[in-house]
């Protein structure tokens, strides 16, 4: 069995080759929840929809987030009203919304929720929330106030300075059944190519999940989504520097360190090899560019091979 | 000033007569809450969008309630999803809820979302929720659970036999502002053709309504939603009935004599008129079916004259 840690975009691409390599009920995917957010009072789990749509093959191909051939009915006729309408969402896409939402209200964990999505999306990955508890990755920005990650993510476009960061709720929130079991057993644990900061670190930020990460360092392997000094998406070359990190795959080694054993990075760093490894981190160099999900197997594959 | 107690679709067609016949600026409606529900994380008000929808001249004609040219995009996903869809929820629908939802989550009543909403979508009635209070009819099946008013109005369809109703919250409802003044100064008080038992009720449950349209008796006109001893639509009669009552317009001066002058009864029912007298309710006849707009505002002007 596989265990991965995931965040949204990268992640759910890697996944999305990852299970072209091996039998999808044999990937565990532990998923970031900082990114929920309650709009419209509808719970919304980017993160895990993300991953979701894209291994039922119904995500936007063009966005990355969203299902394709969408509409949005709804959000045309809530900017009529003067609602808030920055956080797009689909027609279909607020079903899904709705459906998770009620059964919330119902009292289902969002772990039983999220079984219930993948098989009615006829997923066989087995997606798990980090947490049942709510986690939420609070911004702190360097001229403004505090807001909610979408708030930063979404409505200023990730283009404003971070002071910090914080995972509300973390300290207080249980990990998620089978998560741990997961970690434990699993034969190997990737971190998926996501954000170190605000998509992998609301995971580790779970107590308990650290300790593990810890003890099987070394069957740990990460993909560096700082490829020749910047992220192909999203603010994470901004954050890491912003934490005192350099925006560079050995800036991704340092801040993953002391529980990750391997980093795999992209031809594009060959050069700096000796200098991840130079952070105690073995380096693995192939093309980790996943344009295809021919090239997403690819990279699977050479992960697998990389940890045995 | 004309104020009006209203619950939905039969409230809704008398308000879109009535202001054919006085500046719509001049009407107050106070509107029935206890129908208000909370599905898929959304706060939905049946009775308040429907007198919205209906004023705007934008209600689905067909069904009276909703939205016309409306799409079903969500609610299709939702059923794919084995979400709940008995309470059919369209696209556009959907944003005044998600509008309304977000707008209370910020900490406004549900007078302020409603005022917002009236003048999104140019609506000069003002439209007042009874309480910014939670109040929700509860009904208890003679053969069965105690329900909330929606699932036996449409899950059920309210084809089953009902026991009991109450008014949860009402007891500590405080009437939402404006709501006293608009009784306490109004020229006159009209009680729209709703229904006396599930849409009237929860009205007169709030405490201090009754009191004051108790004391001006001789300004309240009612239009019985009861003719030639059915309802048109919806289970008035039924309810009548369970609740001990006849089927007929002298079930429903009785049910209102205590706090009504004057009722409106249809022509089919003009036998029935000393009956009605003899309960010590003022009677009046005329056509009271709503078939088309200039058929209701004839029926509002009558009103508006028999109370002068």
């Amino acid at each position: 069995m596989i265990a991965t840690v995931a965040g949204g975009v990268g992640a759910a691409r890697f996944l999305r080759g990852l299970i072209e390599v091996v039998p999808a009920d044999e990937v565990v995917a532990i998923v970031n929840t900082g990114d929920d957010t309650v709009l419209h009072g509808l719970h919304i789990s980017p993160d895990l929809d993300t991953v979701l749509y894209t291994l039922a093959g119904v995500i936007n191909p063009e966005t990355g987030w969203g299902l394709a051939n969408e509409t949005w009915r709804v959000m045309e006729a809530l900017g009529a009203l003067g609602g808030i309408t920055w956080f797009n969402l689909g027609d279909r896409d607020l079903a899904t919304h709705c459906y998770r939402t009620q059964r919330l209200s119902e009292g289902a964990t969002l772990s039983a929720v999220t079984n219930e999505l993948t098989r009615s999306f006829g997923v066989a990955v087995r997606l798990l929330p980090v947490s049942d508890d709510p986690l939420r990755t609070r911004v702190q920005l360097a001229e403004g106030p505090e807001v909610g990650f979408q708030e930063y993510f979404v409505r200023l476009r990730h283009g404003v300075a971070v002071a910090s960061v914080r995972f509300e709720g973390a300290s207080s929130a249980r990990p998620a059944p089978e998560v741990m079991d997961a970690l434990r057993s699993a034969d190997s644990i990737v971190v998926c190519p996501s954000n170190p900061v605000v998509s992998i670190g609301p995971v580790v930020a779970v107590p308990g999940l650290l300790d593990e990460l810890e003890r099987r360092r070394d069957r740990v392997i990460g993909i560096s989504p700082i490829i020749a000094g910047a992220a192909l998406k999203g603010p994470a070359d901004r954050l890491l520097v912003e934490m005192g990190f350099e925006s560079s795959v050995v800036g991704v080694a340092r801040w993953y360190a002391r529980w990750m054993g391997t980093l795999v990075v992209d031809e594009a760093d060959a050069a700096l090899a000796a200098a991840v490894e130079a952070e105690g981190v073995r380096c693995v160099v192939c093309p980790t560019v996943m344009s295809s999900v021919e090239r997403s197997a690819a990279l699977a594959r050479t992960v697998l091979d990389a940890v045995g």
